[in-house]
């Protein structure tokens, strides 16, 4: 039987909470399915920070850079440790050094669940956000100066390299053409962002003249945000820098009626290091310890880490056990319901 | 009699059609209350580009920092001018010469517009966009490296000045205090952007510790939009980088059912240079010439002029004005009517 080594990070807040849940899922599908799972369970959080003063161990990342993935709860808490270290110290720094360029987000509203959006059905919504995960915006490249005066200056560096933007583009594209509408939609500003942003079109053009089969446009940041409101039928893939595709997976997921249940894979598309699935909420300080958080986020990124090992039909059943509960089973209160996180983790592993 | 002197560009495409509406709104409502305008009518467009090889004159900025505002239709025609030559020859170039550094953008759902979000009615969304307008991510600064070949490299500045960052902070605390709820959320994104963003966040915390009397909160860029869509009603003031406050003022007026009805301000608060008004929609190429583009958002620009000029009695006649034809009156195709931009012009201009 195949096994594959999974590394577990629950990481902080409801992390902690709906790990559990995503795993109790994925066992259950992989004994059907025929495989195992073998968790390695890591600490790593903001806890394990307070008491050691990293968010990993030195050598973390070797520990895991052989496991077939990672599965990631939450990251950050930051009453307790600082962003700058709590997300740059676990969740962007396996994302960089695991070269997980590709961060995928689908983008489905899900029977059961009202969309904020006023006659919004299942089908209207259907499309996956594909933003580019190791540079652009998020560069740590800069500084400040005349620090604490009045001439302070804080400066930061946008960097796109055409390595890192082709590739980006060529997963998009690749992508898009497997799919039943073939749409590329690529987020820009190449009006007021001057320089980097008429670079990002460029090659999102050379790109594209290799498929001739994809469909493509090309909307400003500012107008596509209104776009996902008024149309977000309209959509099937969509590419985004780090920063544009960090902002529209948040609000296409808001346009479903919920960030809860939005999954996320951080992909190295190339297989030379494991690639990491996440739900696309955060830690929730605010919530964390009542057993009310949401799983879905959880056990979809589970889905998305099946289909990346190859088990596709697995996959499927666990989303087609997601759309079941939603339908009619327990839901959690942010959904209007009463049940717990356990609760629907159940609901879910007994539907499939 | 006071008469105020206004240079009016028309711009391109439908800033052609709506900038006479607007025109004649003021006319009346200005005659309505015992002041005059007198309009300065500048081609300066991508026409102008086309026969003079420059967006505006050499002298274009001396010719009119002496008037009292500048009344701005819509500029660009990406077809024939590329965008980084109109935008930054005219628009941008007003914005930064005439250090306009607070671009100012109501976001309110009006009567008689069906907003795209379920359940929402007028008086749920009313707040106001406080975008920085001079610096941040729209710096020009920056540039390619080992351009045409693989390594292909582009970067971008962003640069906070605390000069910059704390007159915008002051400009919306000012504004939020003179509000009913005082309440003010600042648009960040210190979690990714690390060094601009925590940047941002200092100077809206050392600014807020003089304006105890106003309540802040801020979210992270991503979850913001996602907030603007499932709960518009808990915002009063959003204060944002320039590329942050572009997303928000297109996606908060598309929440409200149209961004064709919205108006915005790009203020020099200290008065030293002309401010300048302008409709949140673009040129419209696509709808240009057959005189069906709605000119509410170019007049209700002309209201907040008149607020500007001091005549604030005069503005709210304008506006109560738009609501009243937006309730009853004729409507353009893009708000499901059949009327054309001279109708609603003429229509608002009767019921002041
Ligand atoms: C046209 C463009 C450069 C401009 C901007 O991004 O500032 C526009 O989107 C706006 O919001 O005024
Ligand atoms: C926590 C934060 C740094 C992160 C990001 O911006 O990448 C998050 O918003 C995400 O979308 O995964």
């Amino acid at each position: 039987m195949k096994k594959y080594k999974i590394a577990v990070i629950a990481g902080d807040g409801i992390g902690k909470e709906v790990m559990p849940e995503g795993q109790r899922v994925l066992d259950v599908v992989a004994s059907r399915y025929g495989f195992a799972l073998d968790y390695d369970e890591l600490p790593w959080s903001c806890d394990y920070y307070v008491k050691h003063g990293s968010m990993m161990p030195a050598d973390g990342l070797q520990q895991i850079r052989n496991h077939d993935a990672v599965y990631l709860g939450a990251v950050g808490l930051p009453s307790a440790v600082p962003d700058h270290i709590s997300l740059w110290g676990l969740l962007i720094k396996i994302r960089r050094e695991f070269d997980q360029y590709a961060n995928i987000r689908p983008v489905r509203l899900m029977p059961g669940i009202a969309s904020p959006l006023a006659n919004r059905k299942v089908g209207d919504i259907d499309f996956i956000i594909v933003r580019e995960n190791s540079e652009g915006e998020y560069s740590s490249a800069g500084g400040r100066m005349y620090e604490g005066t009045e001439r302070e200056i804080a400066v930061q560096e946008s960097i796109f390299s055409r390595h890192g933007t082709d590739r980006i583009m060529r997963y998009a594209f690749e992508l898009t053409r497997r799919r039943a509408r073939k749409h590329l939609t690529s987020a820009t500003k190449s009006n007021g962002i001057s320089i980097t942003m008429p670079f990002w079109d460029e090659r999102f053009h050379a790109v594209a003249s290799e498929y001739p089969d994809v469909k493509t446009d090309q909307y400003h940041i500012d107008i596509l945000t209104a776009h996902f409101v008024r149309f977000p039928d309209r959509f099937d893939v969509v590419v985004g820098s780090n920063l544009f595709g960090d902002i529209l997976s948040d609000l296409g997921p808001a346009c479903t009626g919920t960030i809860a249940i939005a999954p996320s894979a951080n992909l190295n598309p190339e297989r030379l290091y494991p690639s990491m699935f996440e739900p696309v909420h955060g830690s929730a300080p605010d919530i964390y310890g009542r057993n009310i958080a949401n799983p879905i986020g959880m056990i979809w990124s589970g889905a998305m880490m099946l289909d990346h090992l190859g088990h596709t039909e697995a996959a499927e059943a666990v989303v087609r056990a997601i759309e079941a509960v939603l339908q009619e089973g327990p839901k959690t209160p942010d959904l209007g319901g009463k049940a717990s996180t356990k609760d629907v983790g159940r609901a879910i592993a007994e539907a499939i």
